[in-house]
């Protein structure tokens, strides 16, 4: 099955406790394809200026990825500037110079339009919409956020929620868009506002997804949606070297392993939060997506076999 | 075969969300003692004062836990005054009224002296060393320990690690102890001065037991790297009444269930870590140690299968 991506390519500049690398290659879309690219066809929409060499979209077919879609412009690509210098757990935004990515408007092309899956990356939830309508014929939709969105454009992102099969986000937005504390009263609420799995990231502890359930009675009798957790470990790393993308390559991994799958059960949602887990570990032990461009099969199913000795009792 | 604990037996008042309760039965020697119970025999070492009235006493013997090292002085036993309002994951301490636990000096009885596995809770590494040194024959000896000990106890604290076989702290002390802030590195730091097995505490995202070489060979007889990994999930809870004593909870409910089998192998300790998980999870549930009070193995064995269902591909 083939996953459209609609998303963010884009130019980086970031500093970690391992050294800072200028203008590499990134962007949402760019990891949630390279990392999706090992289990199944991927397409990609997105807007990149002139200094979006051929070499860069290279990157991206010698990946197999389809890059019609890769819309170019005049002007410069979106360029992100950030630090993980203080905190390896958390982004510190420097500077976020969106040019051509201001102007953003999705097209997508009729060579696309048969694709099977739909991943919509952290963009404008009126984008996501509009893409999300054109594709209304998609088997899956799966979609993620982040806190701006959830903040300033509520209205905006409702739409979207109504429309997923699957939103992945981390727990910080997952607690915000709810509006509470706990993780699986978050998650219910979550839940009643469309999506019919929430996948919680958890960084360096994993990720859980929650299944709902509209069977589900609370404790006064009243009918609600039970929010069924599955946890996926993250593996414990020596070095990380650069997170960026690692939540995107974790997409990358989880939705292009169910692309992959004859059928969407759970047995099949289950295996592919290990299989985020697996690309989100490769994605941060090299700079930018250089270790999401070098990797096989063998190697991913062998991390993936670690992850299940790392967390299964027999 | 039979635990020995070592350590406090309190009143707590504690506020949380949820509520409040004064002077309720707490301590990590009880937490630990009643989750252990459910699994093997326990035997108490502790100091209480005039205010520890025979219902508090029978709230330990009524689980068969043995209480003849429970020493009573004349004074007031040791009260601790916390709060959860702000943050549910992290303890403020309003105030810490040691009382007779100022001069605790453990006393081993006859009886206690052919105790299988000995536990020391979290309390001055002077008396767990004299403890463990009166001790010397057990099989199996699990330590925990605070920051306040590592930070200006240093040198005593690791008279004591390097006579542990499982050292169980949570994420900041780990850190702090190999002043290392990558998870593995530190975990591998702290292996190197003494434990077989370190066990981490992430609170609500579970656990993990990292096996140095010594303890663990892999599948094909060769002694394995250090710090093999072991995540075990925690269950996503609907309300955390109170979390004091969680840690404790889990450290009785692992090390009970080691105590509880024949071999003390990779297999038994993995399960045990979901126990740890398990008996957490129920101590959070009602304020002070009521929870862990009226379980049955029925109930615990079931909440095992939740957690083992909620982690495992299949």
């Amino acid at each position: 099955m083939s996953i459209l991506v609609v998303g963010s390519v884009a130019f980086d500049s970031v500093e970690t406790p391992h050294g800072r690398v200028d203008h590499v290659l990134g962007g949402a879309a760019t990891y949630f394809a390279l990392a999706a690219s090992y289990f199944t066809d991927v397409r990609v929409i997105g807007v990149v200026g002139e200094d979006f060499s051929a070499e860069n979209e290279a990157v991206l077919t010698r990946r197999g990825v389809e890059t019609l879609g890769l819309e170019h412009v005049a002007g410069k690509s979106f360029h992100w500037t950030g630090s993980y210098v203080n905190n390896l757990n958390e982004a510190q935004t420097l500077k976020t110079e969106l040019n051509v990515f201001e102007t953003f408007a999705p097209k997508i092309p009729t060579a696309y339009e048969d694709s099977d899956f739909l991943f919509l990356a952290n963009i404008d939830p009126v984008l996501q919409a509009n893409v999300r309508r054109q594709m209304h014929n998609v088997k899956m939709v799966c979609g993620d956020t982040m806190n701006y969105w959830i903040h300033d454009h509520r209205a905006n992102l409702d739409k979207v929620l109504s429309g997923l099969d699957t939103l992945l986000i981390n727990d910080g937005e997952a607690k915000m868009l709810a509006g509470e504390g706990n993780l699986l009263r978050a998650a219910r609420k979550v839940l009643s506002t469309g999506p019919k799995t929430l996948v919680i990231k958890h960084g360096e502890y994993g990720a859980t997804a929650f299944f709902s359930e509209r069977s589900f009675v609370n404790g006064n009798g009243e009918a609600g949606i039970a929010a069924v957790p599955f946890r996926a470990p993250a593996l414990p790393l020596d070095e990380v070297v650069d997170p960026t993308g690692a939540g995107d390559s974790f997409a990358g991994g989880f939705f292009g392993y169910l692309a992959s799958q004859p059928q969407v059960d759970l047995a099949a949602f289950k295996r592919a939060m290990f299989y985020g887990g697996v690309m989100g570990s490769f994605a941060v032990e090299k700079f930018g997506t250089e270790r999401l461009q070098q990797l096989n099969r063998e190697e991913i199913d062998l991390r993936f076999s670690r992850f299940r000795e790392m967390s299964h009792l027999d």
